[in-house]
């Protein structure tokens, strides 16, 4: 039977990826933060600012956007990747944003340290199998109805491709649940542990579509074993372009940091 | 608008069950163990001294069983209620047990001191009409494919006809997942605890179906808000009369127990 | 193995359920009509009247109603089993309605020619062997999650006691899709075919929710196989109690029957 | 509010897409057929005479295959597009094939009479904007979780681009269901006919995965409303690359072909 490269078979130890020294995998939970959608310097300025006071490792932000409609705000392509590269210059915190086209990889490559495939393109194998090719981690977003096999395959085209710093993360399925935008499946996170050596990372943000939930989930998504966290922060929620119902503004977002610690810490970790 | 009975809208302050001075909903998590069916009375004493000395404060068996085949094994009826009580004589464990039919329902409240509503009834309206009328608290589990209202109504079929005691139990719901039994929907938990202030507990076990997420799960119910736990333990799981696969045996009981001990402590409640 | 009664293997022909000279499951088409709720004798006379003069074969009504909410209108109860009676009598039409306790089985077998168990019941195994003892045909309904497994075996529990004879009913299933109420899964009636006997009818009222869709869907579960239909059917839908979004009045119903009769000779059937 | 391409408000008339004089939309239920991957020139050739001979319309086979794993065969790609093209000319069957990657949609363009999005790719919006600028018609399948806004939408980012003829393929939905290998959402066609004025064809094969169910539900997609079928077909199916199992060979296509003769007609359609 084939070893799988995300497999436990393959590699027994846990992969933990180095970004600038800053560890993904290993016993540090890391939190990445931001907006949805990179809008302009001025708040990303203030919300890579407000997130590193509060400890989160990583700047979020998105400059390609994937939006259910054709009308909606597409996102500010390359200049927003400026804006983060800038935020990343002042406050040294390193960037991730997302990726839709093979096209655009070589460039979003350039400006970002974590490169997102989104949840929409979690099976565009044209697309993973670019992002195989490049030199930056890559973090996977589980399709909204996709099986264990098929995320972790999705992972494998990635990998087979030479791109082993891979960064899996679960955010929410489609189920009839009516009160949460989706699903957060924690269940899967000591399964994939179980199954792969790639670290695993949480988007309660986007899972529940609620403000109200994300600490409480955050707290679980730890306690389950997950590895990171991925929240979105914007200073002033009402004003971002887009998902306002689930962004927390800098101070609630110091607060979760505040919370989630102990709950690090009791599972033997820290953030 | 109607101000239903089990609504923060009601009455704002959590209700705290109190079993013989066990209190359920208070600051203290509880945990439920035991098999998913009584067998015997040497299983079912060894069961209870085991779980009691991990820590556990309710000892629970089904009696009469809810099984998808005619042909299954049915539940001891009123012998394993007898058994049950046994066991709680000799360790003062209270004990939780389901009922399924509207005329045994008598039979099973002079017994037990949680009657159970089980998934596959949330919605037998006659059944819950007949345990609203009695003075035993009631666990009432949250059907397969609930949505939220669904729940909380069955809650009010009760708390209408004058019993307030409910415990409402979250374990898993029917979604397209292959790798877990069912998918254990923890953001509820929250939700819940903002819509009602009844006593909100999970069950990892019959939502995962595998008892090696279990102590995962249950860690993340509790970070999650849950006021307890619900948890499927044998002496030996192998001879366990169902639900083998997602039992523990005594000593991955006790290290359950061991291991969500810090987690509650983290968020300011304790076992 | 087990042969199970349900099954082809224990049964190669097909059951067909003789109710006064109208046969379940043979190659006429059948329909069930009438409203979600017994209201009074003048809707249910003209009811009954209106449907047999297009073509239906049975008058269905609710006098014991699964209603999600205990403060919803709970059905007529006795009195409305009384009407039904009453109708059946002026119009010769066997008449359906649902039994949801185990007490008032007897009381409902007096009245029906065809007892209902209702989706939320379809696991109420006590319910089940009730009506397994009683002498007229079962309505068994789909609950909103059930495997193929699960709808047979509850099949299983009402034959395993003696009553044979069984029509199984989809009326959709629960998903994440959001513009009819279920999913009207037709898939499962050659799936059915194959592994029972038994005969299978289908309800587009309850799958789809919506009265735009029901002569579409009606056409298509009879393509696929289906030995009948069942459909809400109410004199004036906008006064009545239950569902009137789903609720065609006799003139759509009258279209209905029209429009499925070129489909169901298309298929080598008749209504 | 914005009156969008694919609306009803937006065009009254059916849109119907000529190819080479047949036409998708009309009266007339067109037929594509042809395996899963394109093996080999003998067995295409086979295929496509075979179909032809029973009454498709189109040719359809995949030269890029979107594949769970990245150990499965990928497509012969241009080869498999030159193999089809060869078909056509001997046969006069237009044919239909997939594309994955923008960069790949010149190419594909070039040999095939409508370009197909599959259902992975159905929010690849890059993917969907590219095809949008192209003279050949869309045939965009539904995502295995798509919500009817979200499917409308993907069709608008085509349209919005300047490409008109679009066609659009429901093929399953994910649930929890175990017997097929998607659920087949039927109900789809009559909501999609309400508020588009696009052709809604069905995919009875990927939907179910079983060669036993598929003329059954193929009869229901057409008494649905269905504008046509795509179907698996293969001259020798246990030697098909992919997808054997619900893949039909040419006389089980042919009495495809008459059984859903007579369904069409009964609603006023042919062939």
């Amino acid at each position: 039977m084939k070893k799988y490269l995300y497999s436990r078979e393959y590699k027994k130890t846990n992969t933990i990826i180095d970004i600038k020294g800053t560890k993904i995998g290993g016993k540090k939970i890391i939190v990445i933060a931001g907006p949805c959608t990179v809008d302009n310097i001025s708040y990303i300025l203030e919300t890579a600012k407000g997130i590193k006071d509060s400890g989160a490792r990583f700047l979020r932000g998105g400059a390609f956007k994937p939006r259910t409609s054709p009308y909606s705000f597409q996102g500010l392509g390359e200049k927003g990747l400026q804006i983060l590269a800038k935020a990343r210059k002042e406050t040294n915190l390193p960037v991730v944003s997302e990726v839709m086209d093979t096209k655009d990889v070589k460039l979003v490559e350039k400006y970002v340290d974590i490169i997102q495939i989104g949840a929409r393109n979690m099976q565009n194998f044209s697309l993973l199998k670019t992002v195989g090719k490049i030199k930056k981690p890559v973090l996977l977003k589980r399709g909204l109805s996709a099986t264990l096999k098929e995320f972790l395959m999705s992972a494998e085209y990635i990998m087979k491709e030479g791109n082993k710093n891979i960064i899996l993360c679960e955010r929410g399925i489609r189920t009839f649940v009516e009160y949460t935008r989706n699903t957060l499946d924690l269940s899967i996170i000591p399964v994939l542990k179980k199954e792969t050596h790639l670290p695993v990372i949480v988007d309660p943000s986007h899972a529940t579509g609620r403000k109200d939930l994300i600490i409480s989930m955050s707290k679980a998504a730890i306690a389950a074993g997950a590895d990171g966290l991925m929240i979105e922060v914007h200073p002033n929620p009402k004003k971002a372009i887009s998902d306002k119902d689930q962004t927390l503004n800098l101070t609630q977002f110091k607060e979760l940091m505040k919370e989630i610690k102990p709950v690090a810490e009791a599972i033997g970790r820290n953030l």
